[in-house]
C-alpha cells in the first residue's frame, strides 16, 4: 500500500485490481475481465480471487481478499447476487478504496432487491470504500489497458484510442457504442457502466475523471435524469474546462419513460424537464444513436453560442437530392439553412463558382471537381452570415474518396466555422478518411441534422441554484402569496382581504370573491370562487354561496376569510411557475393558459435564473403567445412585462419551494401583467419568522 | 421494325436503344450509358449516334437517327440542352416510341427554361412518342442488363438483383439508393429517374411497369406530390396486385418545401396534405433514408390493416438498452409496444422463459442462447395480442451471427405475424445474413421504428374521387350554402333571410345579423357581422351599422339582403371542410376552431370518402377535441353528430369545388352540430340550373 489516491485515479488508473469470483471457465462472463485485461496489456497488478481454485485461467488465484499481499486500488466483485454483501463487507473492512459490483438483483427487483440494496448501503456507510454499481458491467481505460469489464464487446483484439469518455447507465450500450465507433474508426478514451448507482452516480464518476489527461470530452447514454445535482456539478466542471458533453437520453415517449422507471428504480423525470435541464447545463442532447456516435466530433469544433443570434448553416453540394434531405431535416429541427448574401454569391463567382441564389449552393454547374468543392467551402466558411458549413457529397465520395476527402479536409482545417460532411451514397471509405482527417461526417441526413441541432441547442452552463436552507415548509395563502410576489416585483390584480360577514365589496365592482385559506389548493373545486360579481346584491349572494358550498365539499375547512379581487380585462393569460426539483434544481415554466394549452403541452422550461434575453426566448417558444404578438391583427399583450415577470420569479431565492401563478394575466401593451391566483410554498428558516412572508 | 410494344415494354424491355450524342471520351458523363450497357451485358441492339465520329468507344457509330437500320424502341438523348429539341423532333418524326432526355435547363430555369419546355411540349404534341425527363438520368432494368443511365453509381461491376423497383424524382438519389442497398446485400429490380416530368410522370411510369414479372413492389423518392392523379392510379393498381409501395418524400419542413418548389417548378403541396394523401392511397411514407432502404422488406411482409384496431408490437431482447431505444422510438411515433398478456407470459414460462411482466420481454435471465431467442419469438408471434414481433439482439449478433441469425430466421419464417430485427452493436455480418434470410432488419432504432410506424400507418387504398363534370364554377351565398349542406344532412343553426329595411328579428332573440352576399368571402372584415343581438333596439342598431360599415370597406357591395341566425350555446367549435385538390383529389379536413388551433396546426386530413370509423379517428387526431370528450370533468360535446357530419360532407359529390364550414358548432351531447357560417363553391353542369343549388 502506498499514498492516498483520488477517486479518479482509483477509477481510471488503479495500480492493482482484484477480481473477486473470477472464473476459470473461459466461456463464463466472470472469466472475461481477466482475459480482457491480459489481452489489453494492463500493466498493473491483477489478483484473481477464487476460494475454490488455486489457479484461474493459468494464473495463480488467491483464496480471499484478506490473503492478498496488498490492498488493491479496485476490487471487481464478480460473484452472484447472494455473495455480493459479504464480498463488499470484506472490501470495506480492508479499506479497498473502490469496488465495482457486477451482479444485478438489487434496487430494481422488488422488495427482496430493495432489502439487498439497503443492506449494501449499510455496509458501505461504515467505511471509506466507494461503490460502482451494483449491476455495473465495469470500467475501461483504453490508454492503460484497464479493460476491467465483463461486456463481451471488449473481446475486440485492439481497442482504438480516442479522446471521448463514454459513461452509460446501461451496461450493454457501452459495447454497442464501442463497436459502432470501431466501424467508423473512432476510438474512445474509456468507458464506464454506472448500473444502479447505489453510491457513485454517473455525474460523480465523470467529475472524478474530468482532469484525466486522456479525456477531452464526454459521451453519455442516459436512461433517465437521476442524481441531477452530481450531473450538474460535472457539467459545470466540463464547461469550465472546455470539455464538451454529448448525451442520448431515453424517455422521449411515455412508454419508454415508464420503462426507465421500472427498470432502474430511479425517478424518471418528465422528458421536457430533462431536455431543458440538459440544455441549461450545457449538454448537447441528440435524438439518434448515429448522432451520438457521429456528433461528438462536431461538438468539439463548435463553440457554445453566446452571441444570441439564431445560428445559420450553409449547405454546399454536388447532389441536389442529398442536400435537400439535409435541409429538410435541419428545418424539421428548427435549424435555419440560409441563402448566401449577394456579397457571398459574388465571392463564389470570383472563385469561379456560379451558384443560383438558393438555400443550397449547388456546384453542378460549376463542376463537381474536388477543387471546386474546396473553394466553395472556403468561401462559405469565410462568409459572416454562416455559423457552420455542411458539405453534401455525391457519388464522387464513393468512387474517388482520395480526391474529395483531402479537398474537404483542407478547407475544413482552415475554416473560421465548423465544417461537417454528409455523404449521400454508401461510402464507407470516405467516412473513414474524413474521420481520420478530423472532419465531422455523417452517414444519414437525420444524424447529420440531429447532431447539428443538438450542438446549437445547448446553452452556456448555468450554476446550480443555491441550496434550500433548512427549515419548515409552509404554504402561503393567496394574499400572502401576492405579497411575496409583489416583493419580487410581480403585481397582482387589486385585491383586499375581508370576512364572510361583509355584504359589499370594499373596492367597488366588478370583482371576484374567493375563499382565502392556505389549507385549500383547488378552491374552485370546492365552490370557493365566484367570478364576475357586479353589485352589492351579487356580492352578498356570492358570499352566501361560498359559505354554503365549501363545507359541503370539505367540512374541515373554516370559511371565515375572503379575498376580493378586481376583475381586469386581459389580452391573454399564462401560467408562470418556479419550483425546486430534486434533480434539476429550480425550474421556471411558462405555459399558455387554459385547457387547450395543457392538451398541446404548449410551454417553455428553463433552469433559474433566467436572463431577460432567455425570458424573451421562452415567450417565443410558447406557440399560443403568438396570439399576443399582433397575430392576424389582434391587439398586442404586454409581453415586455411578462418577460420581466419571468426574470423576477426566476430570482426568487433559496426559500422557494414552489410558486405557481395561474393565471397570470397579460394586459394590453404598456399595462403590465397581473396575477389573479397564486400558490406559493416556501421554507421558513426560523420559527420567529412572521407569517407574512414578505 | 416489328409489332407495337406497350409503354412498360419500351421502358423496361426495349429490343433496341439509340444513344444520341454518345461520347467517345470515357471520362464524359455522356459516355457512361454505352459502357454500363456493355458491362451489364444488355442483349438488345445498341446504336450510338454521333454525327462527328465514325466510332464511339470502339463501336461503330451512326451519323443520325435517320441512318439507323431500324426505329429503336428507346432513344436516350445525351446532347446538351441546346440540341435537345432537334433530337426529340427527329425521334417524333421517326415514331420512336420512347425518348429520354438527360439535359436539364428546361422548366426549372427561369423564362428561357420555360420557353424550351414549351417548345418541347409542342414537338411532342404532334406524335406518338413519349418522353422521360428532361433532366432524367435514365432507367435501369437489372434483370435484362438495361443500364440505360448516366449516373456514375451504376459503374458498379455487378448490380444485385432484387424485387423492388426504384422510382425517383431526383437523379442522384437512384445512385445513393443503389449503393446503400448494395452495402446491405439488397438488390433492386430496376430504377428510373423521372426528372422534370414534362410528359411521363412517376405515377404513369410505375403504372406502366407494374405487371413486369420482375417487380414485386416499389420504392419511391419524391421531392413533392405532383401529377397526383397518375400517382393515385398507380397506387390503386399496386394495391390491387398486392405490390407494396414505400416512399420517402422531401418537404416536411417549410424550408425544404420551398426548395422543392423552386427546384422543380412543380406545385409543392403542403406536407400535411401529402401525408394524408399517401396514407389514403396505401403508400407507406417513411421519414428516414435508412427506413426507406431497410423498410421495404418489412412492408412486403405486413398486411394493410383492415381490422381497425391499433396495432401492438412485442419487443424481445437480450439487451435492455437496445430494446429501450426501440420502444422509445416507437412510442414517439405513436406505435404501442405492449406487455404480453398473462396467458402469453405463461406460454413463455412453458417454453422455459421466465420473463417479468414488462413492455420488453428480456431474455437476460432465461439466457441469451439462440434457442431461447427462437422460442421467445415463436411464442410471441403466436400470441393473439401482437401484430408484429421485434427481436433486439446484442453482442451475440456481432460475435456469433452464425448461431443467432438462423434462430431468428427460422422463427420468423414460421411466424403468423411479421418479425423484424434491430441489432444494437455494429454487426454488418448479422445484417447481411438476416437480409439474405429474408428477415427485415435495421441498423438503428430510429429506422426500425420509422419503418414499423410507416407500415402500420398506411390505409387501404381509396378510389379516386369522381372527376368534376364540366360547368361553370359558382360561389353560393350563405343561405344557399346552408341549403346545400342541409340536403347532405348537415344542419345549420336556425336562420332566415331578410332585408336591410327590417327593424326586428323574425325569429326572436338572441341572434346574429349578417350581410348576405355571394360576392363577399370575409364579411366580418367588412363590418358585415354583428353577434349577440338581444332585442329589437339592438337589431335596428345592428342593421344600421352593417349598412354603414360595408360600403366604407367595399363600395361595390350592395347591402340589401341580411341573414339573421339564432345564437346557440355550444360545447366547442370546429372547422370542417372538403375541397378538390388538383393532385390529391377531394380532401376532407377537420380542425379545431379558433386562432390557437391554427397556431398549433391542430387538424386531421383524409381523402374523401370518409367512413364513420375513419371519421372517429379524425376526431381522435384533433387534440383540442379532447376537451369535448369529458376531459377533466368538462361536459361532453356531440362528437357522434360531428362524425356523421364528416362522413356526410365527404360524400358531397362531383359538383363540389370547396365547402368550408367555419365554425361548425358542436352542441352538447345528443343535440347535434350546427353550422354558423359556410362558404360553398360548386360547379354547375348546365345554365338551366336554378341558382338555389339544392
Amino acid at each position: 500500500m502506498t499514498g492516498v489516491r483520488s477517486l479518479g485515479e482509483s477509477l481510471l488508473r488503479p495500480r492493482s485490481v482484484a477480481l473477486i469470483g473470477a472464473s476459470d471457465d473461459r466461456s463464463k462472463t466472470t472469466a472475461r475481465p481477466l482475459q480482457y485485461l491480459r489481452q489489453a496489456g494492463f500493466a498493473g497488478r491483477i489478483f484473481p480471487v477464487n476460494p475454490r481454485r488455486a489457479s484461474v485461467l493459468g494464473e495463480p488465484a488467491w483464496p480471499a481478499l484478506e490473503a492478498l499481499p496488498e490492498v488493491p486500488d479496485h476490487a471487481f466483485i464478480l460473484t452472484p447476487t447472494d455473495g455480493v454483501a459479504d464480498a463488499v463487507r470484506a472490501c470495506v473492512e480492508a479499506k479497498v478504496p473502490l469496488v465495482t459490483v457486477l451482479a444485478g438483483g438489487f434496487g430494481e427487483e422488488g422488495p427482496a432487491g430493495h432489502a439487498r440494496e439497503q443492506a449494501l448501503a449499510e455496509i458501505l456507510a461504515g467505511g471509506s470504500t466507494r461503490l460502482l454499481g451494483p449491476n455495473s458491467i465495469g470500467i475501461v481505460n483504453v490508454e492503460t489497458g484497464l479493460t476491467l469489464t465483463a461486456n463481451a464487446a471488449f473481446a475486440e483484439p485492439e481497442l482504438p484510442k480516442g479522446s471521448l469518455f463514454v459513461a452509460s447507465h446501461s451496461g450493454s450500450m457501452i459495447g454497442a457504442i464501442l463497436s459502432r465507433g470501431i466501424a467508423r474508426n473512432m476510438g474512445f478514451a474509456g468507458f464506464v457502466s454506472t448500473g444502479a448507482e447505489l453510491d457513485l452516480s454517473l455525474g460523480e464518476i465523470c467529475e472524478a475523471v474530468i482532469d484525466d489527461p486522456a479525456i477531452e470530452g464526454f459521451l453519455l447514454f442516459l436512461e433517465s435524469i437521476r442524481h441531477g445535482e452530481a450531473l450538474h456539478r460535472f457539467a459545470l466542471a466540463a464547461a469550465a474546462r472546455g470539455k464538451p458533453v454529448i448525451a442520448y437520453k431515453l424517455g422521449r415517449s411515455d412508454q419508454a419513460a415508464e420503462l426507465a422507471q421500472s427498470h432502474t428504480g430511479a425517478i424518471a423525470g418528465e422528458d421536457g424537464i430533462a431536455d431543458a435541464f440538459l440544455r441549461d447545463i450545457g449538454i448537447a442532447r441528440v435524438e439518434t444513436i448515429d448522432g451520438l456516435i457521429e456528433g461528438g466530433a462536431l461538438l468539439r469544433r463548435t463553440p457554445v453560442s453566446h452571441n444570441g443570434h439564431a445560428p445559420q448553416v450553409a449547405v454546399v453540394t454536388t447532389t441536389g437530392g442529398g442536400a435537400a434531405m439535409v435541409v429538410d431535416q435541419l428545418g424539421v429541427r428548427g435549424v435555419s439553412v440560409a441563402e448566401p448574401t449577394p456579397a457571398t454569391l459574388a465571392a463564389l463567382q470570383s472563385a469561379g463558382i456560379a451558384a443560383a441564389p438558393s438555400r443550397i449552393v449547388d456546384l453542378t454547374l460549376a463542376g463537381t471537381r474536388p477543387a471546386v468543392m474546396k473553394a466553395a467551402i472556403e468561401t462559405l466558411a469565410a462568409a459572416p452570415e454562416f455559423d457552420m458549413v455542411v458539405a453534401v457529397a455525391g457519388s464522387s465520395a464513393r468512387f474517388q474518396p482520395d480526391l474529395l476527402v483531402p479537398a474537404i479536409a483542407e478547407a475544413a482545417a482552415a475554416a473560421r466555422v465548423p465544417v461537417a460532411a454528409f455523404i449521400t451514397p454508401d461510402a464507407p471509405d470516405a467516412l473513414l478518411q474524413l474521420t481520420a482527417a478530423g472532419v465531422p461526417c455523417f452517414r444519414t441526413p437525420e444524424a447529420c441534422a440531429d447532431a447539428i441541432a443538438a450542438t446549437f441547442a445547448r446553452r452556456p452552463a448555468k450554476p446550480r441554484a443555491a441550496a434550500q436552507p433548512p427549515g419548515r415548509e409552509r404554504m402561503l395563502d393567496e394574499a400572502e402569496g401576492y405579497s411575496w410576489l409583489a416583493a419580487r416585483g410581480i403585481a397582482a390584480a387589486e385585491h383586499v382581504v375581508t370576512t364572510a360577514s361583509k355584504r359589499q365589496s370594499p373596492i367597488g365592482y366588478p370583482v371576484a370573491v374567493k375563499l382565502l385559506s392556505a389549507d385549500v389548493l383547488h378552491k374552485t373545486d370546492l365552490g370557493g370562487v365566484i367570478l364576475g360579481v357586479v353589485d352589492d346584491e351579487g356580492f352578498g349572494d356570492a358570499v352566501d354561496r361560498i359559505v354554503a358550498a365549501v363545507p359541503q365539499h370539505a367540512p374541515e375547512i373554516k370559511v371565515d376569510r375572503l379575498l376580493v379581487q378586481r376583475m381586469v380585462a386581459a389580452q391573454g393569460e399564462v401560467l408562470l411557475s418556479a419550483r425546486r426539483d430534486p434533480d434539476a434544481g429550480v425550474l421556471v415554466m411558462l405555459a399558455a393558459g387554459g385547457v387547450l394549452a395543457e392538451i398541446h403541452k404548449d410551454r417553455s422550461l428553463r433552469l433559474a435564473p433566467v436572463s431577460i434575453d432567455e425570458a424573451w426566448k421562452m415567450i417565443g417558444e410558447v406557440k399560443a403567445l403568438r396570439a399576443l404578438e399582433g397575430y392576424r391583427g389582434r391587439p398586442r399583450g404586454d409581453l415586455a412585462a411578462l418577460a420581466e415577470a419571468i426574470v423576477s420569479l426566476s430570482l426568487a431565492g433559496p426559500e422557494l419551494v414552489e410558486a405557481e401563478i395561474n393565471p397570470l394575466l397579460v394586459l394590453p401593451e404598456g399595462c403590465g401583467v397581473a396575477a389573479v391566483d397564486a400558490v406559493v410554498r416556501i421554507v421558513e428558516a426560523s420559527s420567529q419568522m412572521q407569517r407574512a412572508a414578505v
